[in-house]
């Protein structure tokens, strides 16, 4: 190719077409860089527009956006703070004009990404020194040396660092979502919430800016349950596919990628889909599979991987807590079936006791968490049993008023073996241990509570304690008809039990009846 | 200020010195920009320095590095990865060098931060317009053209996008600083561990790639223990103050800081220190003082609050983890408790037996890890003692055949009742029990296992339950002399018991004697 050594004011050249792999930010097709002329005088935009005619960076051309006064273009770059290039004269409407602009782009919209070239016909007027110095901007030229040649050089370097700053940007901004979004799967959650989240910050990792390309991502977490992987979160076109094993729920393509990454028990990258393994100590196996409309580039798979990193740590904290809360579960199950086991009854009264006091509570309007720790706290109300001798506790005809005075302490031995806990749980157990013998008029024992002076979680066990007694065979009793539990129940409404309390469980009676029989007696 | 409107190469211009105050990276004093001459003749880098004399950019001077080959820039730059601009000639030792200089950096080195600007004396070998488009440079000149005030142009320009790109990258490293940090301080640990990673973590955030500059930070956590803040964690100069209360640990200045966070609640930065209040739901509140010697710029300041978001979140994790584990344990002991108050024995047994059992298992090897699994699943096993009537459990004089066969059944009875769970602990507990009459030369119940056969932990907690009963008075015996005691497990070593962990108990006889004054019977 020749080169000629001098040239004119926009005088053409040969154009070559970039040669140049990108290994930064992979395009996106149809994008463009957007180039803003700022000039009062409309021939500098026609002939510039000519110069750049087949200009292109990366396989992206220009879009051109033009202003003919500082004003002007300080709207336009308010509206456009996407543009890669601005080629800005200097005196327009004043003397400063341009000047003006780089201050308002610099610091009033804090856009330190656009890149400036200076372009003046008045050099006395803008002094290249004073203004290079004095003002951030990335070219200085006067307008009788920008031949075409220099123009294409100028603007080639202006948009190279632009995109150089926004690819750090990018990164930067994908880093700043990971932190987000690790703060958010870190906390304490269920796994279904975690992994719906999981999918949600990939999307915004990617895309931190456009809901637009986030909406277009198809994404799942699925985690392995006899042998299978079942989907349990899913987004876009896989929203459907919740509760399905994945490889009836992915075409076949996708089908043998994910059979690859679950063989090798690792996460693979393809041009435009990422298959995530995730290999738990403690726990299932999980898979997030996440495809997108348009190839990823190394960036993406970078903030992909470093992500994930975050998510194995969050999943195993996952099922660490599970672990504890599970055992901690079983262990007060424990306690409470080892009570009941010493008076006869059977194990599954104290889980019935529970879930039922759970649901009770729910639908007296109590959230969520209060709601769990009565559910755990509910089976340790006769644990003071323990100090009943069997004589008593287990005879079976009709009590003489001393033993019945003998049987009454159970509430007071139960609350001092679980008063000394600052724990929440147990404190919880402790007064309702207390005062589960207490009725709403005043006739109950130790203290002869009235209704309001009765802890709400007291009222809602004494309800369920009783229906699963009656419902069920004890040593000394075979089961009532539900008939004639409903009976009494309606007698007793405000006399033994909170008339409300009672209410919501007639209303709700189906309920309570499915759980019992999901925990039957037979066992 | 004049401007000449024509200059010759390199003609002398007035200086004008940076007024822009910097609003991105604060300048570590002494800190130069690195700019490397690299041209064949030597007369080029004399006049290059001459006319770069005065050159400041924010009050930083230039460091000039001199190279005269492209081999020998390539291995300068190599050493000096912090240069911010380099000038390169393209034809010296080949007609390409410059060029393949050029490549070197961007493509082996991998280094996209330096500013090159081409500067050749022959446009014919290297031109403009191929050059631009091929090669990632970011300026290119011709000799002919670049005057003194060109050359200050285009190097000032050069800096400040090296600023730029550096300032952003410098928020990347600290964003992924934060990501590894969140990482690691998300892992379940003690309160204690998570405090000494916070403070190393918030030293790489601040200086990612300078052990140095980390080593000059001052820090410490503490945490309210009965309204004062005890340090408890600390590098640097308060290293010497852990367990000191904060206010007696720092200068009166600081002092005032402190109480200002303390009393407000809320995090303040001064200058060069940071001061974090983290108020937690749960748990105590803790501050964070973190001292630096130079002050701290914005970009420092937001990586701070970005960590301290996450810290926040990890905390709260950490106290709420402690709670369910607290619980856990509780609800453990008081099962525990709730048998041997049955069968009379004192609620001490069963924090001695924990705790003993966990110390004779580290002494034998095991980890902490598996230590504390055998201290949780310990206390349950005489669980199986409540299926025992009390006419047999509390007889005071000597059982029956009959009776004994009885009272054997509740290691069985203990193993039903835990056998089910798919819980570590409660497994464990469940073989313990199973297994804890069980005797080294096969004569115990209700196997007759011998000594390899029996679970280590069951060799373990046989050994601390009898002496733990001995050495207390019970129901149905006076406590024995500890010398009695001694003489037995002499006696039995290798037959009842274990004889290397009963050389392990008694080598350690003090540690254990310890555990029991600090669980004395008398409550």
């Amino acid at each position: 190719m020749s080169q000629k050594n001098n040239e004119t004011f926009f005088d053409d050249d040969d154009i070559l077409f970039a040669e140049e792999t990108p290994d930064k930010v992979t395009v996106t097709d149809g994008e463009t860089w957007k180039l803003m002329i700022v000039d009062d005088e409309e021939e500098i935009h026609d002939i510039t527009r000519l110069a750049l005619e087949d200009f292109t960076f990366e396989d992206r051309e220009l879009t051109y956006l033009s202003a003919y006064s500082g004003e002007e273009a300080k709207k336009l770059i308010r509206e456009n703070s996407d543009t890669s290039v601005i080629l800005l004269d200097v005196v327009m409407e004043t003397e400063h004009s341009g000047l003006d602009v780089v201050e308002y782009i610099r610091k009033e919209l804090k856009n330190s990404f656009v890149r400036i070239i200076l372009r003046t016909g008045h050099p006395g007027q803008a002094p290249e020194r004073k203004v290079i110095t004095e003002y951030d901007i990335n070219d200085y030229k006067q307008k009788t040396e920008l031949t075409a040649k220099k123009l294409f050089s100028s603007v080639t370097t202006a948009i190279r660092s632009y995109r150089d700053l926004k690819t750090i940007e990018k990164n930067r901004q994908g880093l700043e979502e990971i932190i987000e979004a690790s703060a958010n799967i870190f906390k304490p959650q269920s796994f279904r919430m975690f992994t719906a989240g999981v999918l949600t910050w990939l999307t915004s990792i990617l895309h931190p800016d456009d809901d637009l390309l986030r909406s277009r991502i198809s994404a799942f977490v699925a985690t392995q349950e006899k042998g299978e992987f079942i989907i349990i979160s899913a987004i876009g076109s896989f929203s459907e596919h919740v509760r399905t094993p994945v490889l009836k729920a992915v075409p076949k393509a996708v089908a043998r990628d994910l059979t690859c990454a679950i063989e090798q028990k690792q996460s693979v990258f393809s041009d435009n889909a990422y298959t995530g393994y995730f290999s738990s100590s403690i726990g299932s196996d999980n898979l997030i599979y996440l495809e997108s409309p348009h190839n990823l580039d190394e960036l993406d798979k970078r903030l992909i991987q470093i992500f994930a990193h975050n998510v194995i740590i969050a999943l195993d904290n996952i099922y660490l807590n599970q672990e504890i809360v599970d055992t901690q579960k079983e262990v007060i199950t424990t306690l409470g079936e080892v009570v009941e086991n010493r008076s006869k009854e059977t194990a599954n009264h104290v889980l019935r006791v529970a879930e039922m006091s759970r649901v009770l509570a729910l639908k007296a309007g109590i959230d969520e968490e209060e709601a769990e720790i009565l559910r755990l706290a509910a089976p340790m109300h006769d644990v003071g049993k323990i100090g009943i001798p069997d004589s008593v506790l287990l005879k079976p005809g009709r009590l003489t008023s001393e033993e019945f005075e003998l049987i009454k302490t159970h509430t007071l031995i139960g609350y001092n073996i679980l008063k000394n806990s600052n724990r929440r749980i147990m404190k919880t157990a402790a007064f309702i241990a207390l005062q589960h013998h207490e009725r709403c008029d005043g006739n109950g024992y130790p203290q002869g509570l009235k209704k309001d002076d009765i802890h709400v979680f007291v009222r809602i066990v004494e309800i369920i304690d009783v229906f699963d007694a009656l419902f069920h065979d004890r040593i000394y009793k075979k089961a009532w008809e539900l008939d004639r539990i409903l009976a009494l129940f309606k007698e007793e409404r405000g006399k033994h039990f909170d008339a409300h309390l009672v209410d919501l469980f007639l209303e709700n009676l189906d309920e309570f009846l499915a759980i019992n029989d999901a925990y039957p007696d037979d066992r």
